[in-house]
């Protein structure tokens, strides 16, 4: 059983005191995110000093709030966008078409066609029939192939959903050139939330293979993207910053010497996980039969309402409660709609304090990415998570 | 490997010839469902006809669209409502307070107090402390109690997260009177899309045995809440309507005798789940090697666009091609987001046409419920689903 007592204070301690005011000042009755914009400076300028020689394209899909794009704007960083909508919303706020990648590998060509119109000049693809619509209507633009990398150690696991194997994506970037297309460099994701850093050395070795085979076709690709896979505190620990920096430092060096392309970095989750709480609200605690030493603890929002990433509970955030401190016991945590999918934590051991009760306000840590965007548009009759960026 | 030849012409007859005219003549160039309020009103009529002495409650959350709750108003259903959201909608479209219940067994005690106020009577719960709350600010109404039933066979499976113990359930009851409530009945599920109709028997005796043991606490429950689990037709045959209805009617012969109680009945699927169907547009078809024996089929609609319940794949749903006929293949199908969780058949065997291009438009069947509320408030940027009824 854990004890949570030295822990939580901890854990309460890692609320900025802007957060902390902004929490304790808070009238709202819905459960609501809210996300210390400060801190995502501080982990952009964290990363640029750490991966001085990386492009940042921060992964809007993770918050797209328009509070954290105007900061990263001006920080200097680029932007990831997966679709039209994700691009016009960079325009809308002034941030240049030359800092947008669209780094979604399955696009419509009529939304090719429409960023390239705008300016975008750096497209994402992972297949023939991807390229083809690319050369079409993007005509020298950038392109940059995904490749599919055998990824151990995630907590959100990729699947095969993204990529091609290496030896298609060099026949694709040598087409590149032939379509009339800007074959730029190459794609790889080690999983999100990835916590086994020899997975960046495995596959940097294999993408400077592909350089070294693209060279005899003549092909000098300039660019590694080493996608995103930063880590936000979730109730494990994780290997710090400083080590995945280094793990890709190494990588990069050890596999492309003093001739080290470009390199771009998609952190999402790295930037705004950690600055962000979400404040819920406890409906109900109840057991389903006497003598249960589990309790049932249910909260006003859930997978439909923002905490989707608890799927196959696979992301398992921290709670912090009222009366952490005290003694503990075992806990299922649900949220508040009619499905009986809406669970959040029935596997998962957690532990809760003895003295929760219905009304209590719980904050739920490093909850500042996928989470806003993910909420249903009104699952059950309830709305979709609020936020506010401070 | 399955033909699709014979089987699609059937899917596509399926299709009203007003849903057909619709799609025929549909400019939209995103995804969008659409649904024909007339099939709703059959299968009203027909679940009716079935089982005349049950009383239906809709089952909001399914669909919310204003056209169906007026359409089921009219022909004089009641509602099951999960939040003072939908209330709150019932209300505003005319539907009366006697005919809505609040059968979410999770709800603020000042969800509670403000739907008693509007004049809502009836209630669900499943734990001391959900009656405790009732007993304090809904005085005098009927509440019933959900008891935790195992179940197999259904296609979307429950958890524990709703309801208790069978002997717990009727300590429960008892209380409620001690406390000022009506103690009116018991309600179960069985499981959505429940294809085992022994369960029914086996739930209905247990249901029976309860209201024996609280007569003999001087309580007399009148009312069984059969809940939900009436099927939509997706890629496996179900037992047709006929049959569920059949089995109800012997279970509660067979346990209840002359002495029928009270009979609510709680379809959400079951009404409306045929009488939808989505349409969207193939964005992208590769392959991730040479030789692949299986191609990825993008669709620019995904789990959390609108199709969240093929989650672990568990609603499969027929898909309707252009190329329906012609020799097909076997497919993995995905979603448009950047997500890697985002698919929708992985391990599932679909196939489909070898003919299928990008652009071209398929119908994904029995989709009217579960889709529109699901879908998430702009995840990657792309749209919630629309949606349209005639």
């Amino acid at each position: 059983m854990r004890r949570s007592s030295s822990k939580s204070r901890i854990e309460q301690g890692q609320l900025t005191p802007k957060l902390q005011k902004f929490l304790a000042e808070s009238k709202d009755r819905d459960p609501f995110l809210v996300v210390d914009v400060d801190v995502v400076e501080q982990n952009y300028r964290e990363l640029r000093r750490l991966l001085p020689h990386a492009r940042v394209y921060y992964a809007i899909k993770a918050n797209p709030a328009p509070e954290i794009l105007r900061r990263l704007r001006s920080l200097g960083s680029n932007f990831d966008t997966a679709s039209a909508g994700e691009i016009e919303q960079c325009l809308s706020l002034g941030i240049t078409p030359d800092r947008i990648s669209f780094g979604n590998t399955i696009k419509k060509k009529r939304d090719i066609a429409w960023a390239f119109d705008k300016g975008v000049r750096l497209y994402a693809f992972d297949s023939l029939c991807e390229l083809e619509k690319l050369a079409e209507v993007a005509p020298g633009s950038q392109v940059f192939c995904r490749v599919l990398m055998e990824c151990e150690g995630a907590e959100w696991p990729l699947s095969r959903k993204f990529g091609c194997a290496p030896h298609m994506a060099a026949d694709l970037l040598v087409k590149a050139r032939a379509l009339g297309l800007d074959p730029y460099g190459i794609s790889f994701h080690v999983g999100s939330q990835q916590t086994d850093l020899n997975q960046w050395d495995k596959a940097v070795a294999q993408v400077s293979q592909m350089f070294t085979v693209l060279q005899q076709h003549d092909v000098e690709l300039r660019m590694v993207n080493l996608g995103g896979g930063f880590p936000a505190r979730y109730r494990s620990d994780v290997p710090m910053l400083e080590a995945y920096a280094q793990a890709i430092g190494n990588a990069m060096t050890k596999h492309f010497g003093n001739n080290l392309p470009d390199m771009i970095i998609e952190p999402g989750r790295g930037l705004v996980g950690d600055a962000g709480v979400i404040q819920a609200e406890v409906v109900l605690i109840s057991e389903k039969d006497y003598g249960d030493d589990r309790r049932w603890v249910y909260l006003d929002i859930g997978k439909f309402s923002g905490l989707a990433e608890t799927m196959d509970e696979a992301i398992k955030y921290r709670i912090v409660t009222p009366h952490d401190g005290g003694p503990t016991g075992p806990v299922a945590l649900a949220g508040p709609s009619c499905d009986s999918a809406d669970i959040l934590y029935e596997k998962t051991d957690y532990h809760l304090p003895l003295a929760l009760r219905v009304g209590d306000k719980v904050q739920i840590l490093s909850t500042g990415a996928y989470t806003t965007t993910y909420s249903s548009v009104g699952f059950n009759g309830f709305p979709p998570l609020k936020s506010y960026c401070i």
